[in-house]
């Protein structure tokens, strides 16, 4: 006998059965119904690119070590896209020119990453991507901060649940230079680590920034400002002038004045040491947490990129954008049971279940459930040709909207039979007769 | 200066812009509604593979030459899918066991192939699938033939534009073995030949053939195949009694009879040449074509396959289906002007344009676009800050439903002023009072 092959999908990659894919679009659903309220429009990128567009702009640990990425037959190094701005940046650059601005674009791609699987992470997985690029306003901000709330609220969230922790790059940038003197060739370093902060425990964590920076005062700042959460009562001393005039503390307080303005703030919690470990960002970055005790965990972060598109042209477009990991969401609504139970089930409610009443017959039932299906209905046939009663009784178990029979009485007649499931009634209506009509007068008493 | 990176897609590989992708939702929504029509169960599988899972079954050269294939970081033989069909095999037989037959499963991939960009294929494509599995009855062929008919004529097709052209690998190996006395080992050549008579011109498929079989009489009859339009009259003397009685003549006997019956006659012609590329077909293969004189050629194609699970496990499942690809299906509506000239274009009609009277004032404006969306209002807010005047006309210019402003008098009065852009007259509600009431009485004046 032959050797099997393995039936799983290869590790972290996933099979997706009807059930998940009925809660993914639940999900998907809700959220392009928001894109459309805000009129972003969708675009899709290839899914395989030239590595180089992605090793300039992206983090250098993302793509060499947590990539796919191979050698073409042409002999190109090409990468299986680990997120999707460096490819937005390439699509934006080619019309830029004849599009209007604001761009908002949306896209729901499924990126690679070759990362350890764990909960909520896979090798695979569907992002959802919101993008406004072409002015620089921060009621742009404002306009994406109101979409992620709304993603959440739309499924009942509260503002107990998840909150946007968001913070400047420019900001920072001032604390570094006007306040804590970090010399600018460590900036990214910091960042780094900074970001690093999340994913390790505290304990470890601080033997991690030792190791880094062997610099006592630096770690002592570097964990202080994981703690800031108030712009206003900054934890130093002698803040010199040069910090208040700079733009990042102004956008900081421009941003605080309109997330007051615009009901948002609800939502919203400043903190100094988010900073997204992705290396185009240039101003506001944010993300967005579970706030529960037992769960908490950035969800999903996105931000400002002002040079993005310089790696293609010489164009300097501006515009702010997040990537949501779709399983990461789906953790975070599952945690407070935001998905209703039966979404996974195939609603058979609006089903018509076409019997067969043996072979001879069969033909008629099928040219029956065209005229059906022409007419709007879903139709189901069972090719059965087995004991009638049998398949009456499966479309029951189904919770079917109805059952159709043609067997030798209702073909002499030139009829169809037709049981209502819910009220357990039937008519035999001609088949010449039989329009939409009719049928739903049946089917609604 | 630095360099610039090319801002071109890779070869083969395509942008979608929003225009490309209205048109695209336009065909798969059509489609989509046919797979609920039918009630098929949307699933997907991962992009990525292990290469032997379709090495073992797909043709060699789909493999070998026209796939991406790579080696993963950890040693292992991957492959990005180029069809369907292995990947749900594997998929079914993990859960085949619990599933009620028959199963009726539709899915959108994405696949790859790497091969020579062309009119109607590219390396990355979008493809339709169809397929129901657990049942060995033609019932089944006929329902998969009458979905590849609905989705032509949905878009308005008429049988004079496509036609399926159907065969029987069964009925096939009859004719080899008690006709044309084809010696068994070079069946599966034959069929390598048959299916590449479509794709090289007459002069050079006859000197493949020649190079390839050397055998003048075993030329002539592939040859001959290729004609053969009509069951009842083939082309051949003395044909032995085993032929009519093998289960390959007699399912196309019961097929034709089937179409018959069921009004699908007029949309299928038997073409004796038709095979399929792929190794896994074991019953009825079918080719769409465009009957188009100037432009005759497959556009999808599908078959019954008996053995596809025993790669996995033990369980003999039977099936039949189809993968369609989304170009060559698009190719064919362009040609015969089947898709609307306004898919492209973005819909305006139900968007409720928000200007901003100035960065003081903006905030109310978007606080008002808060309500809107509640209320299930599509809204676009110009951030421009700009005159009054230039909003207006935008909004005109985009044909959007309605303007709302909030300038220092709607302020003063908590009010807003909403202009119908179809009939031009405004009403100014206070915001208080703002509901999906009023706001319908002001825009369908």
């Amino acid at each position: 006998m032959k050797e099997k092959f393995n039936n799983q999908p290869l590790r972290g990659m996933a099979d997706r059965f009807p059930p998940d894919m009925r809660e993914e679009y639940y999900i998907i659903n809700k959220i392009r119904d928001i894109s459309k309220n805000y009129v972003y429009e969708e675009y899709e990128t290839p899914l395989l690119e030239p590595m180089e567009i992605y090793a300039a702009k992206s983090s250098a640990e993302l793509i060499t070590e947590q990539s796919f990425t191979f050698t073409s037959k042409g002999g190109d190094e090409l990468i299986l896209r680990p997120e999707l701005t460096p490819s937005l940046a390439r699509m934006i650059s080619r019309k830029s020119q004849e599009m209007k601005k604001p761009i908002r674009w949306f896209s729901v791609p499924t990126c690679y990453r070759y990362e350890r699987p764990q909960r909520g992470r896979a090798r695979s997985f569907k992002q959802i991507n919101f993008d406004i690029l072409g002015e620089i306003s921060l009621l742009e901000e404002i306009e994406i901060f109101n979409i992620s709330v709304d993603i959440f609220t739309s499924f009942g969230a509260i503002s107990d649940q998840f909150q946007i922790y968001y913070n400047n790059r420019r900001l920072i940038d001032a604390i570094f230079k006007f306040i804590l003197k970090i010399p600018n060739n460590l900036y990214w370093k910091v960042y780094k680590a900074l970001d690093k902060s999340d994913k390790m425990e505290d304990e470890e964590y601080q033997k991690y920034l030792m190791d880094t920076f062997n610099d006592n005062k630096l770690v002592k700042n570097i964990l202080q400002l994981n703690e800031i959460n108030d712009i206003e009562n900054l934890p130093y001393d002698n803040i010199p002038n040069e910090f208040y005039n700079s733009q990042g503390y102004k956008e900081i307080k421009q941003l605080q004045k309109l997330l007051k303005e615009t009901n948002l703030e609800e939502y919203c919690t400043f903190s100094a040491g988010v900073v997204r470990g992705l290396d185009y960002y240039t101003g506001t970055v944010y993300e967005v947490y579970d706030m529960g005790e037992e769960n908490r965990r950035a969800i999903f972060g996105g931000g400002r990129y002002d040079d993005l598109l310089t790696l293609f042209s010489n164009e300097q477009i501006s515009g702010i954008g997040f990537g949501m990991g779709l399983l990461s969401f789906k953790l975070f609504l599952r945690t407070y049971n935001l998905i209703p139970e039966n979404v996974k089930e195939l609603d058979y409610s609006n089903i018509i279940y076409v019997t067969t009443f043996n072979e001879k017959l069969a033909p008629l039932s099928i040219k029956l459930s065209q005229k059906l299906r022409n007419m709007g209905f879903e139709c189901l046939i069972d090719y059965s040709c087995g004991k009638l009663g049998n398949q009456i009784s499966k479309a029951n178990e189904l919770n079917c909207k109805a059952v159709v029979i043609i067997g030798p009485k209702e073909q002499e007649g030139n009829s169809v039979t037709i049981k209502n499931l819910l009220t357990n009634t039937q008519e035999t209506p001609k088949l010449k007769n039989l329009n939409r009509k009719i049928l739903e007068d049946i089917l609604e008493k």
